[in-house]
């Protein structure tokens, strides 16, 4: 039994969809970020970044989106849902997509509404939250021209990497870019969006 | 056989010193940042997003520092050599440690010298340059207290993750922070920078 700790809307979604469609049973576990919860004594004793998502596992805590879906994506092959493509390459593929949503995407995004951690002024924070539309279509770009393979980020197979591709397409709107613009994406977008583990997953958030 | 472009001292190193360990045959190609191959028409055709490390390989190009390692460990490992945890959650454990580095620690250094990707004004850039310290010093402050297992990044096994520690750590000096203010992170350290492939990789930098 996996227990997922999550904020409704925040990256952790991907992970949450992720286990919605393994079948593996989970819980989640609500983070109140307006009550600042991430940086509570009991959630750092979780998770000392104070991020989520964070994933309780029999093993241990698991942390990083990157690590956290394709660990799901093992865990649920040995039951024979198959969330990432089996070739070591393709596998590495998927990674490697994953790790420039990550390491840049959802960078550029947190440029907006998480300026602070990165500098103090608020003449900074507005330039930064000026540059995120820009940063943000520049990201779209290359998915759209270059990685995404389409139907799904990596061909004909569903995996993990849909779900997160999915999860910041919809932060597009409130970082002022239409995901029109990207008319492979906004496909894409819809046909992950129509998926019953997304729905659930969408409907358990709003729950929560 | 493997080409593994790099820029030396760039973040590419990590791979490099991988690839040295595993004892397959590799080339490198040097991308030179100083006049912006890394933007040029060619460079673009191998990695469109513009940066190294790009590694070829006999199926195509692999980017991603997180996505490169877990394969040249993966490939390796089927030549006898180990160069990653074979336990499905201690290898995810490993990849949530290089997921962190390449999403949080590298983003926070790539504020001195790329403030410019995230903001336009030179006021935003001396702010953002003036959090790096503090920002690096609470990465390391978490790797020393929390992630680094020791004497490797796992415990006892040395793994790619030692790789990407040890070339952030070669960053802290530029800046501002002493690695001496991390002393499991500062042996660590020393402890990797003595390993015959760290070495090779350093000299053939050198050399580039
Ligand atoms: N690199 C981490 C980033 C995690 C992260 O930044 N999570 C955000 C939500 S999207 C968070 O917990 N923010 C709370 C805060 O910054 O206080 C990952 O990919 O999982
Ligand atoms: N997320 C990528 C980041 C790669 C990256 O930012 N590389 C830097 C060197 S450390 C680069 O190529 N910079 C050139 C530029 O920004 O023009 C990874 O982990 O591999």
């Amino acid at each position: 039994m996996f227990t997922l700790h999550i904020s409704p809307g925040a990256c952790s979604r991907a992970s949450h969809i992720a286990l919605a469609e393994s079948g593996l049973p989970y819980t989640l576990k609500r983070v109140k970020f307006a009550e600042a919860e991430q940086r509570s004594e009991s959630f750092l004793k979780i998770n000392p970044k104070g991020r989520v998502p964070a994933l309780e596992t029999g093993h241990g805590v698991l942390t990083e989106t990157v690590a956290i879906l394709a660990y799901i994506a093992q865990v649920a092959s040995v039951d024979g849902v198959t969330l990432a493509p089996a070739d070591p390459f393709e596998f590495a593929r998927m990674q490697a997509f994953n790790a420039y949503i990550a390491s840049t995407v959802h960078v550029a995004h947190a440029h907006g509404r998480r300026a602070a951690r990165w500098a103090d002024q608020s003449s900074s924070h507005a330039d930064m939250t000026a540059k995120v539309p820009g940063n943000m279509r520049d990201c779209f770009r290359l998915i759209e021209n270059d990685f995404l393979v389409g139907p799904y980020v990596m061909g004909e197979q569903y995996t993990v990497a849909d779900a997160y591709l999915f999860v910041m397409g919809g932060w597009l709107e409130s970082d002022g870019v239409d995901i029109a613009e990207f008319a492979r994406v906004a496909a894409h977008h819809a046909r992950v969006s129509e998926r019953p583990a997304v729905m659930r997953a969408l409907e358990e958030e709003a729950a929560l």
